[in-house]
């Protein structure tokens, strides 16, 4: 083959891949989040990459980020393929597992769904084409107890701090707070109202005032009370008494801050600032009713957030006429990722998950060394057997660019003993097969 | 919402999705699967979903099976995407993996990616547009040691072994006997003679040995000394022996023997049977140059190979002047998984990871029966706390619904003992949530 046919292997922008080494802290991240979330009994699924476009544009709003498929060699009238698209997300792909496989699920259904999801958008800090999501939904018909609330921001809280993230914060609010207290000061539109209110972030307390005035034709008193409420925030329920200080008032608000108070009162003997209240997060889609959440870096406000959910009323409404509320919460895996990898503070280690390399000390002595190795392969330990009787030094070399922690000599001569080198320490001593355990 | 704007939420063809019970046993497959290829030392890899076309038909011959990926408000003047495709195997970008990462990793380079892939072909019984693949390969610049020719079909045995798959078996052969064999016997094309001979299955020695007398002129001899060599079999090395009495001589067949032998002879440890030299077993693919894999259900030969693989002289000869060949193995997941599911071999159980439902007593005990849920979870258990002070037997047939082998009953009134009751035999007994454990 001459190098003009050469293909340049170059990534695709948008769509991440990793060395060994950071594949490795991913998939120990992976099996971190999936273990607590079966620690709380939440089952696996798995969705199909693709669904048909009337599933994905059902709700209609996010449609132009889809990717739809194509045979290649399809002929050019041929769109039978053309109906299909990648997932966005993992909410829509559920809320369509759940009205499709009804009869067969136990309720309230708990299910937590890792996969990657696909985005046509324009690749940038912190969002990307392809990415995986961690998402954990609780769904049940007529009503989700208020339990899920709380259960899901503490199975996030002890994530995030068992992955040892940099400084972050969840925040947290009630959709019924914000409309109840809307709805109390005689605004017309409460939901539009927060709709505006979701844009602190962006144009901040100021901006936010004038939006409320300009179109919405809010008093300055009206103004005031809103972004009163705004700044409102902290990390147990007295918030729910500085709320009631404001002196607004409507049965929608007193509902939200009940909810609120048990929420956090669930989450009281979690640290300090870990998870807050605040008045500012208003998750602009419509369809959260409730509880929301939201985590961010502290060190990079503007990154966007890291987990992000809340409750719905009414999730599977496109696809089945049950009442099937909901509460669910996802987290970013590729997003939180790929920031500490570019921040250099992804600490990697060895590139491959063996424990042990047992050294091949001749050819004639390959029988032996390989029974060594499976031998200890037996124990339950990773093993690899070197594949060709090199120099000692080389295959003592090969281990320790892969950082294998120990490698085992395998008699040299009968008669003599195993021994076990550690890379780490250097030491090296006798070893039996049959009973040597790693440090 | 209307009746009329419902979508239906059904499954699409080609794309399966399993129900909880189902998802549970594919995930246990797949950890054993990973701790068996982990238990040798691979690493793991992921490539993202998507490879430019250039790089997916690079090889050429599968281009017709590939979806192409358009944004679905793309302009219908901007094909920015549709230079995108979902990968249709994981040998293509694993080869482009190791082509763009060439400095980043360390050889032997031995990797497994359980991943999934596409292909636009029409659905039928055992063929997926969607289905996961478990891949296992070893790569090496210039030359690979035959040791890892024996170690991928013992990982394979190993493997299939431990999932309890209905009778199997793993068929070897060595493609430079083939070759060796057929220039030795004069044959001028001994690969178009390959190509012919893997169509054995379909057509029949009778079939093949036609079109090897009108196709490549052979004589009646040359197709019978053919047809004599398919038909040799043999769980050791004594096969040798038999292909050697065929009397036929070359250099190519002697190294592909001495080579057959060497894996032979590493795998004489495992049960008789479930690794045969087949000499029928050809693989048409053209980048196989030495040891090639087959895996069958014997009791379904028409389902087509469920696993398969060989060792190749430069896979990634597309995308770099690197010369790296490799052996790898795949194991057909999805079509594994799917016949015994159709065949209603494969057995459930539990629809959720949960070994112990704590239940609620009542409202004004929620503290103490968090609690107790929180220190079974420290230990170790997948726990749920019910989610309301439902009447116990309520509570007791959801654990039962969802499989759940134990339900625990905190104290119902102060200074009561905790109880938990074993599901399986219905006993109850007493029992302390900081020591207890499950059978």
């Amino acid at each position: 083959m001459t190098d003009q046919q050469l293909v340049k292997p170059l990534p695709i922008s948008g769509f991440p891949e990793w060395v060994p080494e950071v594949r490795l802290v991913e998939q120990h991240w992976i099996d971190a989040i999936r273990r607590k979330f079966e620690r709380y009994g939440f089952c696996s699924i798995e969705t199909p990459s693709v669904e048909a476009l009337e599933v994905l544009t059902a709700k209609g709003e996010t449609s132009k980020e889809v990717y739809t498929l194509r045979r290649l060699q399809a002929d050019s009238d041929d769109d039978s393929d053309a109906r299909l698209g990648l997932h966005f997300d993992l909410t829509v792909p559920f809320a369509r597992y759940v009205a499709a496989h009804l009869n067969d699920l136990v309720f309230p259904f708990k299910r937590y769904q890792i996969q990657r999801v696909w985005r046509g958008e324009r690749p940038q800090e912190g969002r990307f084409r392809e990415f995986t999501q961690c998402d954990i939904d609780v769904i049940n018909p007529e009503k989700v107890p208020l339990q899920f609330d709380a259960e899901l921001p503490r199975i996030v809280h002890e994530i995030l701090t068992e992955l040892k993230l940099p400084a972050w914060s969840l925040y947290l609010n009630n959709r019924k707070i914000l409309q109840g207290f809307y709805e109390g000061l005689g605004i017309d539109d409460p939901i539009e109202a927060i709709r505006i209110a979701d844009k602190m972030d962006k144009i901040g307390a100021d901006g936010v005032g004038q939006l409320l005035s300009t179109r919405l034709g809010l008093s300055d008193d009206q103004v005031s009370a809103c972004l009163d409420l705004a700044r409102v925030n902290g990390g147990d329920s007295s918030i729910v008494d500085t709320i009631g200080k404001l002196g607004v008032k409507s049965d929608l608000l007193s509902e939200g801050l009940d909810e609120l108070a048990f929420v956090l009162d669930s989450l009281s003997d979690l640290p300090e600032g870990a998870v807050r209240a605040d008045m500012s997060i208003a998750r602009g889609l419509d369809y959260y009713t409730g509880t929301v959440y939201e985590a961010k870096f502290l060190d990079w406000p503007a990154y966007g957030s890291i987990c992000a959910g809340g409750r719905y009323e009414n999730l599977a409404g496109s696809f089945t006429k049950r009442s099937l509320p909901g509460v669910g919460i996802s987290i970013g895996l590729t997003r939180i990722f790929a920031k500490l990898l570019t921040e250099g503070l992804l600490e990697t280690g060895p590139s491959c998950p063996t424990d042990v390399l047992v050294v091949l000390p001749s050819e004639e002595r390959r029988a032996d060394a390989t029974a060594t190795a499976a031998t200890l392969r037996d124990r339950g330990l990773n093993v690899e057997l070197y594949h060709q009787a090199d120099k000692v030094g080389k295959q003592i070399r090969y281990a320790s660019r892969k950082g294998i922690p120990y490698v085992w000599f395998p008699p040299f001569d009968d008669g003599k003993p195993h021994e076990v080198k550690d890379l780490g320490s250097g030491e090296q001593v006798e070893a039996d097969p049959t009973t040597w355990r790693r440090h």
